[in-house]
């Protein structure tokens, strides 16, 4: 059960579909989630599943929001630019088999707005602090190649890594069947502080804004990092808890932990 | 696999869905189990799912009780009260998804009966043993923040706990995305004993009958718990006992230990 | 996916499902196999499911064995005793929640041919070498307990066993929300060697026979244990091997222990 | 959700469904790989599932690959050999239920193309490093032992191993239950080194060879091995890296590890 609502049906032109979801270093739910307020997207759609993490959060100590990923359109202002659906959202599958399905939900819906590119965006943990760093790209098509070259993305990733775990490779894999052209961008990060990397975040977001040809002010980042950051590291925080008590759960808890079995 | 069976369609006037699971201190379940007896209150339909533990208990040495979740009715009797669905259950979810299916198969009922407005019932394990402790509330609409606050609840809950996991946060979570208000009552409790806490639920019980404008006589409260806590008691120890057997299986348990696989 | 195969639709008045599948001792499916062979029974429909173990057995050498329950029915020869539909197989569900849909099932067929009573058999360990054991019954409905008393059966299960896992337990607690009637009939057994039990088989088969109205000859019990013994260990050794397995490939085995991962 | 794509419908006259998966030693897919490249099969279908793992490879440092398992076929040259369908692909299924739903997904399409005999091809470890090697046989019906024992293959597979995981036991034992004749020829191994056994391979594919009647020029394969190896061995070393990952989030890893959750 995974559930998509879409609240209205913009009319987008070859819109490219644009995904920032939770990750190593929150590169790209931080990337994606910058756009959606400096260009001001428009919530029009979202997706909760059963491969979430079965909790509420809450926000504000008293607001219970339920796990999401939402779904942004974002209309170009230029001939040269692209309209867009953005994603973000608070989670990626806990299942193994929920990534698959979750993906193909996203693209489902990518398909009814005729979506033909995809762009999703992670991390690559390094293990070591760097000071300078490359945005590294994987392709779908062996065609695209030339046409990302010029953006200075460093193609050989694979070395680096010789796999890309979750939606951000999924995607652009599961979207090739259905003729969609996709990239997954990684932003290279240390791997700590675990909870985001606002500066592999920038780096990632001007390579997507010389792709995607749009002018976006990146002067607020460093705010809205620390914005995010707080809810970010919640969620993180949370999940971890909540992945040590299912996991205690499974594997039969003494019984003076189990009091923390449901909180609620 | 989740069934729910109807028994009877009782004819309901904006019902309010209350709903008092295992949890921290049974102090849900317990509570409304109490309503339930002390309003008379009528079963109409019940739950079971492939999410419950694969067992069946024996009740009075000799009866095969099947895990469920039921479903009774009350009739309001002021013009000030409210007609009520009481859920209360023998389980959870043993499955991480699992509460999502069954989240959305009791709302499934409560939209059939029109339900409007969600009452959830949890404990916050504090891991202190105290005097005195509050109830504290998580809404699932900002609007609802002045309706409640007049009942004393504690709307810091966030502070204490940063998630509700379960059907508690889960239900008024899911609630919101088919128009239903909700609220999520957690009796703090020490976390110990772990099997009840009957005067967490005994507060939180005040505080209900106030928010449901119904009298219930208090008195007969300390003899309930005390006869629902042999079988909750037995309930958890089963399910305790039955995490560490599946677990031991999934791991290869060794062959002395094998004997105990299935008692059946 | 649980997949049920009906080769040929016998009639059958008023049967009884009988059921005998693999757990402690392995007392139901020793018995109930060795009413199969003594009665002549006939195969007539067979099971198997997604929940079984994912690996076949290889039977003298070389003979592909799928997993499978199997369902056999007995006409009755004299008016006092009734037509059975006999249920033996290798295999339980290996996940928790296959054991749900798996007896949904078999209930569904029994269904088809209006079986209204139901009788399980199970073992319960108790762990230490007796001399003589008991007969141990629980039932669906309190009804059923006048019936039953007359054969010996010790309903006082519940002072030793609070619980009965897996389809023992689950098929009479499923039945009764379909109006069967059920009893399963659990045999006192050491709890080792965990191989089979003849005699705890032995004492469960004269109640059965008693209750069934059925004459049998005992005289081949011990024979035919000892020709099941060597098939159902070398199932209970493999599913423990192949348990380890899984449970090493989740746990990220080290590299050395790789190579057992898939024999095939 | 396990997808299958038919890309084009070949006519081909009582085919013969020939599998190499991964396993022990890689002996089916080395084997059934080598006869797709000599044979020069065509692409005809493929499978993906949300049982395989949630990442994608990435080929040449750059080129995202899903993966996959490929429906081949060939066309017989002579009347004394039979057309095939061959499968080859990168993974088996992670979760044990999966193994049941890929199984019946690729016998659907066997079915689709009136197959009546399926040839599955592992790898047995011995744990020893041996000189010489069986080719071990399984089969699926007693018949069938008269038509394959002609070809030198050992039928005592049972001695040295008393079931097979996987698709290789799976698919000619549910095979069965279609109709389908089914064999599973096991290439004895050392088991170590545990990428690929190139001359296990050569031991089955000369079995092979004399069962399809065809002719195949043996003295690439060394060469396609090296070729093939450091693929496997990448795919390999990545889905160990993977459940140990999984492994650890679902045990709640300490958060100096977290980092690696996803890459991407």
């Amino acid at each position: 059960m995974t559930t998509v609502t879409v609240f209205s049906k913009p009319k987008l032109r070859r819109p490219i579909l644009l995904v920032g979801l939770p990750g190593v270093g929150n590169i790209g739910r931080v990337a994606v989630d910058y756009l959606v307020k400096e260009l001001k997207a428009k919530s029009f759609a979202q997706l909760y599943s059963e491969h979430f993490f079965p909790f509420v959060m809450l926000q504000d100590n008293y607001k219970i929001h339920l796990l999401k990923n939402e779904f942004y359109y974002y209309k170009a202002k230029t001939a040269k630019a692209r309209d867009l659906i953005l994603l973000v959202g608070d989670s990626q599958s806990l299942s193994p088999n929920g990534h698959y399905e979750i993906g193909e939900k996203i693209l489902d819906l990518a398909d009814a707005f005729k979506v033909k590119e995809i762009i999703t965006i992670g991390g690559l943990a390094t293990g070591e602090i760097e000071d300078a760093s490359h945005v590294l790209g994987a392709i779908n098509d062996e065609a695209l190649l030339k046409k990302y070259k010029k953006y200075g993305i460093d193609f050989n990733a694979g070395e680096k890594v010789g796999y890309i775990v979750g939606a951000a490779g999924l995607l652009p894999g599961l979207g090739r069947e259905r003729g969609m052209d996709g990239i997954c961008l990684l932003g290279e990060t240390s791997g700590f502080p675990i909870v985001t990397d606002p500066r592999a975040a920038e780096m990632v977001l001007k390579v997507l804004i010389k792709i995607l040809g749009i002018k976006v002010n990146m002067s607020r980042l460093d705010e809205r990092v620390k914005e995010m950051e707080s809810f970010i590291k919640k969620v993180e925080t949370l999940q971890r808890k909540a992945l040590q008590q299912l996991s205690k759960e499974e594997h039969g808890a003494p019984e003076e932990k189990e009091q923390l079995r449901y909180i609620g």
